[in-house]
């Protein structure tokens, strides 16, 4: 359960943007199941940008934590760019947080389709306001989608901040 | 950030004792910041017995997503008896689940006091209305007391729940 080097270390790079520009950050998490705030609370002193974070599994959950419309789960799915935009906003408006990650994918081995094969991934980022959701596919096995996801929003939210 | 195998071996032999038993779990997590959470859903079809699970960093998060009571966090702090028993009782009403967790402790390396040195981690644990709360001490870095707590609160869960 140690954390990679590197998610450690970007974990690490994150909280000290987030530390030198005052801001706070979030998670709503279906197929990480938590790696993303394990992750950033890795970090010692991590409580100055960390207050609170989700792990959203079910559609309910997702619903009822963040205000997800049923509607969009039933019509996108819950591994959908409509549903991590939701979850996106819906999170950052819950934790009142400047920054916030929200990530449901497919990490199997089962839930995969044609459509949406296992390694599929969406993510949304959040920051003061905007949303910008991405989607990406993952190879291997449950370990290594969920692990590829984590240092993928990690990579990325670091990427957003600098710009 | 793969998950050691012994605690991957644990959360999937949780796993087997719930779905056996048609039990649900959830979590509150402090100190461990959704590493529990992340271990639980390492198992592939966990989605049938986990389904939302909270990371309550702040005391403000411990209040208003499980209902601790300020005065306890007053007067007790944050890690201790009284704050997991509001918890794990806390939590397992928030998600309609059989069987919860709750940490609260001091990884470290700051934060430490005589009274509660790093590593002090107080466990809350409920099993159908039943409540059990335990504190242990664990010794090494941030990332060991992290490690240790997540090892400690799979093992003793499994424990209560073959007793």
């Amino acid at each position: 359960m140690e954390l990679h080097t590197e998610i450690a270390e970007l974990a690490a790079q994150l909280g000290a943007i987030l530390t030198n520009n005052g801001l706070t950050i979030t998670t709503a998490e279906s197929c990480t199941g938590g790696g993303i705030s394990y992750a950033l609370t890795d970090t010692p002193g991590s409580s100055a940008y960390i207050e609170r974070c989700f792990v959203t599994y079910s559609n309910e959950a997702k619903s009822e934590l963040l205000g997800v419309a049923q509607k969009t789960l039933r019509e996108y799915g819950a591994v959908s760019e409509q549903t991590v935009y939701e979850m996106v906003q819906g999170v950052a408006a819950a934790a009142q947080a400047d920054v916030a990650i929200a990530v449901s994918g497919i990490a199997g081995p089962g839930g995969g389709s044609q459509e949406k094969p296992v390694g599929t991934v969406w993510f949304g980022f959040y920051l003061q306001g905007k949303v910008l959701c991405e989607r990406s596919h993952f190879s291997g096995g449950r370990a290594d989608v969920r692990e590829q996801a984590i240092d993928f929003s990690l990579r990325k939210i670091i990427s957003l901040l600098n710009t």
